[in-house]
Formats: structure tokens, C-alpha cells, sequence
């Protein structure tokens, strides 16, 4: 690989900037375009759904554009043409992922709003449209996670050779993720084997380590050094592990998430995995419940205690400290340019520290 | 543009032969190994989506390879590689629309067989697994549909750089014109122009003329005929008034459609745009219903044979024949091969001329 650490230094921007001053206004501009093609081809000024979605986009931490931005940093200060529009690819596929995640697990808000389709519904509502509310804001959501995807794929299949084999291979996985999590809880399977794998899709290589390949591919870095491939794993991991965290120990009024839904659906966490060999009997029984409609929301509550005052909880924690711990370690040991050698580490730490 | 007609003619096999000798097949190859990968993946035996998309892939017509094959065929004999993988991509794309529309309409049924996420629920009751197996039948369809695009995107990302652009924009067509098709029934708009650009969005362009415009592309002949263009929209509209037709009249048996939904959700199709000008106040009053609840089953039935009274199921049979008329005058205009002249004369009369 050619990492160019002096060049890397005088980048004048930062992965925040980048996001803020360059990649929003970037994808805003593309679905305005898109509106407007929309609105030409459809000869009807109601054609609104890039618009819509335009309004949803943003508002969250942009972790898979910040990764492929420091990626594309490895290479040095050149920037490519082509990062913007992998940036605006991830965003877009990270949104079609929430809109339909949110759809499939029936989850009403999101980042503290009401999740899309109750924000259509709402529309249909006010706007006193035929037929039911709800069924329309679940199909326009539908719809609008179709187009964000779309509009991703568009991006992502203009993109250099090298690059492509990447995206769509993180596309796939982020499908198997998401399967596991939905087999996993109707399975109620509870091994660490599934757990692992669903973490590993859906955070490490999803959210963390194809991004930055990504990014490091446009820069003309074929292979990301083993290092930053583990990194991108444990630092992944420790995101996911948070999130397993925080939907069961959380602040909803800072997730912006109910509480308990996590237990409520079963989900196939490490946190329920670990759990399996340290619960006592009592827990042991409330949490063959989880996925159940037989956990009422006060068992909920009791085996959300259960997990901390068994260890469980702790574990979970110290396998994120673990995890940060070592992932910094790998990123000293990568001899990065200095940038993006803090960045990384930083966002490893704010990954897994983090209360939303 | 290079048409060959001497070295088309020597081509043993045609559109249908194709369709199940080789797609078929390749199409089954493809998400066995994608079964496999995932399996491999998640390290466990039930990750089985690939395999449940299969299974519900095919017993359709196949019309979108079998136009993307003629397309082709303008080029000569020689088959492209990626003449499969682009069929392909086209069959997976039309069961992501199906899965994902039976979705949106809330359709119990497709093909005369029960919609995927009712086959999903269906195994869920008999596994005895942990949720709502309707929730869990929506919520795995819904994946289903996500796989089946992103195999599809990354089957087209793969294609020659001519192919791409068309593929993408066809793409947003398709999307656009389920748009047109869900906000139109919701604001039950009634204007010809926008039954018209849906007719021709999710029919003429994504069903003909697109499908033609790639398979030429990958023969190297990068701009469709005028003629075919036209023929393409024609014979796509003629197609989807015939859908539009059958939705009405059809015969469920043949159909696998349960008849009156497309009144009852008050889709925006031409039948009823054309209706305006043509039903007597009492048929108008029943139209002003369609897409809302107070629209009961007999109503829909009255208002059925209100369309055949007053002449509009009568002109929307003239303009069918009308359109087939000309696109077939249009096929002997462009003097292509008479293999392909004849089928895609074929194919039109097949899609305006039939029963389910």
C-alpha cells in the first residue's frame, strides 16, 4: 500500500467538515435533481418522494461516509472525484437500511422522530387521502427505502472497477445481517455463533471495515493493510456491542428508541448469547420468554435487571473496552499518517462510548 | 446501427427456448451460490433466503428477458457473455418489484399462488415460531425483495459501461411509476396524463422498451431504432391496458388476481380516466368511489358493468388493437431480421391478447 503521511497532514478538512460541508449539500443537490427529473417524466407537480427522503437524510452520525473518507485518506491528499458519490452511496443505502428495518420490525420512531412511514401516514392523514393511512405509510416508506436504494446503487455501479466488488459484496452482507436478526429472534436462537455473525455483518463489516476499503480502493489502495481489517472488526464489534447496550439499559429519551423492544423481539444479541451461561434459573426462565408474547413488559423490566446483576452486563462492557483497547493498538501499530491515525481512533472510542 | 439479418437467422434458438434452457438454469446456479455463500457466512444451515427467493423465482412469461434477448439479437449471431447475466438482473428486478408491490397493495395472492409473504407466514405458524407470523411474513418478504434487488444491482453494476446508464435509469422508472401508481390511488387523481405516464413508465419503458434498448446496448448497438422505441411504448401500453382490462373483467381462475381491486383501490389507470368523459352520472358516482371504503364489493360489480355500458372497456379494446396494429407495422418498417421481426410481432399480440 502507499500511505503518504506528510501529504495526508496538510488536508485542510476533517471527516466532520467533510460531512457537514461537502457530503450534505451533495446528496441534498442529487435528490433536488432527481425531484426535478421525477416531476418532468411524471408531468404531475405531486411526484415528491426524492424530496421526502431528502427531508429524512441526515440528522445521524454519518459513522460509514466518516470511515470511507479516512480510507480514501490512507492514499494520500488527491482527493478522488468519485469519493463524494461513494459517500452519498453509503448514506443512501444506510437510509434505505433504516427505513426498512423500521418497517420490519415495526418500530415507530427513529433518531427521536416518528419513523418514516408514521410521518407518511400522518400525511395522509392531514391531507384526508383515500384509503387506510397506515397501510399507505407503510407502502410509501417501502417505496422511499426502494429509491434510496436505487439511488445508491446508481452511484455505487458508476464507481472505478476496483471498487465495485466491494460495495456489492457489503450490500450483501448487510442483507444477510439483517436476515439473521429476523430468523434469529422467530428461531429464537440464542448461540454465540449466530450473535457473532450478526454483529460482525452488521457493524464491523458493514459500518466500519467496508467503508473503509471503499474509500482506500478509490484512492488506488487495493488491499487495506490487516491491520485496519481487524480494527474495523473490533471496533465494530464494540459499536454493535453498544447498541445491544443501549436497547436494553438505554435513555429512550437519548436513543430515541423505546426501551425493552430489543427483549420484547428476541433479537440474536451477544448480550442474550453471554447471558445463556451466567443467568440464574430465574432469569434462565424469563429469558426463554424474550421473543415471546408471553414477556410482559414488567418481566421485560425484571430480566433487564436479571442481566446486570448476573454479569452479563459487565462482560458485554468489558469486551467493548477490550475491543477499543485493542483496535487503537492496531492503529499505532499501522504507522498511519498522523490524521487519520487520530481519527480513527477516535471514532473507535466514540463508536463504543456513546449514549445514542 | 449494424443489423445482420443473414447471421440472426442462423440462431437455433429463440426467446422461449432461451428462457428455460438457459436462463432458468443459470438463474437457479446463481442463488444456489449465493445459498451456499451465505450459509458459509452466517455458520449456520437456516440461512436460507437465497433459496426461498429461488423457489418463488419463475412461472412467470418472462417478458423482459425475452424483449432484452431480441434487443440483442439486432446485433447478430453472436451471443454476448453477459447476455444471461443481464437477463438475469432483469428477472430478479421484475420478482423484487412483484414481491415488494403484493406488499404495498396488501395482495394475498400472485400467480394464482399465495403472495410470498403469505407462503412466509404460512411457515412460520408451522415452525411455531416466536412473533406474529403475519408480521414475520411481511417483514421476510420484504427482505426477500431487498435480496432479489441487490443480487440484480450487482449483476448490472457488472455489465459493459454502455448498459449501465440504461439499466439505472430503467430502474428509476420503475420506481417512479409505483409511485404514480400508489399516490395517484391515494389522491385519487383521474387525469389521463398521469395514467398515461404511468402506463408508460411501469409498462412501455420497463417492460419493452428498456429490456430491447439493454440487450441491444450489449450487442454493441448503442441506440435502439426510432421504430423500436415506438414499438416498445405501444406495445407496452397495449400490454398494460390489457392488465388493466383483466383487473377489472378478468377471470380471477386465470388471472390469480381476486377481480374488483384495482377498483377498489382505485388505481389510476386509463380505463378509469377514460370513464370520465363517458359514464352517465350514476356510473360517475360509483367512480368517485373507487379507492375509498365506501366502495362495497356490489358497488364494484355495478360499476363494472357501468364500464362496459357506456363504451370505455369497448374503446380501451380499440386502442389495445389499435397499438399492436401499429407496432407491428412498425416491426415490418425497421426491416430487422425476420427472427426477430416475427417474434417481437409475436410478443406483442401475446402481451395485448390474453388471459392472465
Amino acid at each position: 500500500m502507499t500511505v503518504n503521511a506528510e501529504k495526508t497532514a496538510v488536508l485542510a478538512t476533517d471527516d466532520v467538515t467533510f460531512v457537514t460541508g461537502e457530503l450534505r449539500p451533495y446528496l441534498a443537490d442529487l435528490l433536488a435533481r432527481e425531484q426535478g427529473a421525477w416531476r418532468e417524466r411524471a408531468g404531475t407537480s405531486w411526484a415528491d418522494l426524492p424530496e421526502a427522503l431528502a427531508a429524512y437524510l441526515g440528522g445521524g452520525k454519518a459513522l460509514r461516509p466518516r470511515f470511507c473518507y479516512w480510507g480514501h485518506a490512507l492514499a494520500g491528499p488527491d482527493s478522488s472525484p468519485q469519493l463524494l458519490q461513494v459517500c452519498a452511496a453509503l448514506e443512501l443505502l444506510h437510509t434505505f437500511a433504516l427505513i426498512h428495518d423500521d418497517l420490519m420490525d415495526n418500530s415507530g420512531t427513529r433518531r427521536g422522530r416518528p419513523a418514516l412511514h408514521r410521518e407518511i401516514a400522518a400525511q395522509h392523514r392531514q391531507g384526508g387521502w383515500a384509503g387506510d393511512p397506515d397501510q399507505y405509510g407503510h407502502a410509501m416508506a417501502l417505496l422511499a427505502g426502494d429509491l434510496a436504494f436505487s439511488v445508491a446503487s446508481r452511484l455505487a455501479a458508476a464507481l472505478p472497477a476496483p471498487a465495485v466488488p466491494i460495495w456489492s459484496r457489503m450490500v450483501d452482507e448487510l442483507v444477510l445481517g439483517q436476515f439473521l436478526d429476523l430468523a434469529g429472534s422467530a428461531r429464537q436462537d440464542r448461540s454465540q455463533g449466530v450473535a457473532r455473525a450478526t454483529t460482525l455483518l452488521k457493524s464491523g463489516q458493514y459500518t466500519v471495515t467496508s467503508p473503509l476499503r471503499l474509500g482506500a480502493a478509490l484512492g488506488g489502495v487495493p488491499e487495506l493493510p490487516a491491520e485496519l481489517v481487524r480494527y474495523g472488526d473490533l471496533a465494530g464489534e464494540a459499536f454493535q456491542l453498544r447498541d445491544d447496550l443501549l436497547g436494553v439499559f438505554g435513555d429512550p429519551g437519548r436513543t430515541g428508541k423505546p426501551v425493552g423492544d430489543d427483549l420484547i423481539c428476541g433479537k440474536p444479541t451477544q448480550l442474550l448469547a453471554l447471558a445463556a451461561d451466567m443467568l440464574p434459573p430465574y432469569g434462565q426462565a424469563l429469558r426463554a420468554l424474550a421473543g415471546t408474547s408471553a414477556l410482559t413488559p414488567s418481566d421485560a423490566a425484571e430480566l433487564t435487571s436479571e442481566l446486570t446483576r448476573c454479569g452479563a452486563r459487565d462482560r458485554v462492557e468489558q469486551k467493548i473496552h477490550h475491543n477499543v483497547r485493542l483496535a487503537c493498538a492496531l492503529v499505532d501499530r499501522a504507522a498511519l499518517p498522523s490524521r487519520a491515525g487520530d481519527a480513527l481512533r477516535k471514532l473507535a472510542m466514540a463508536a463504543a462510548d456513546r449514549q445514542r
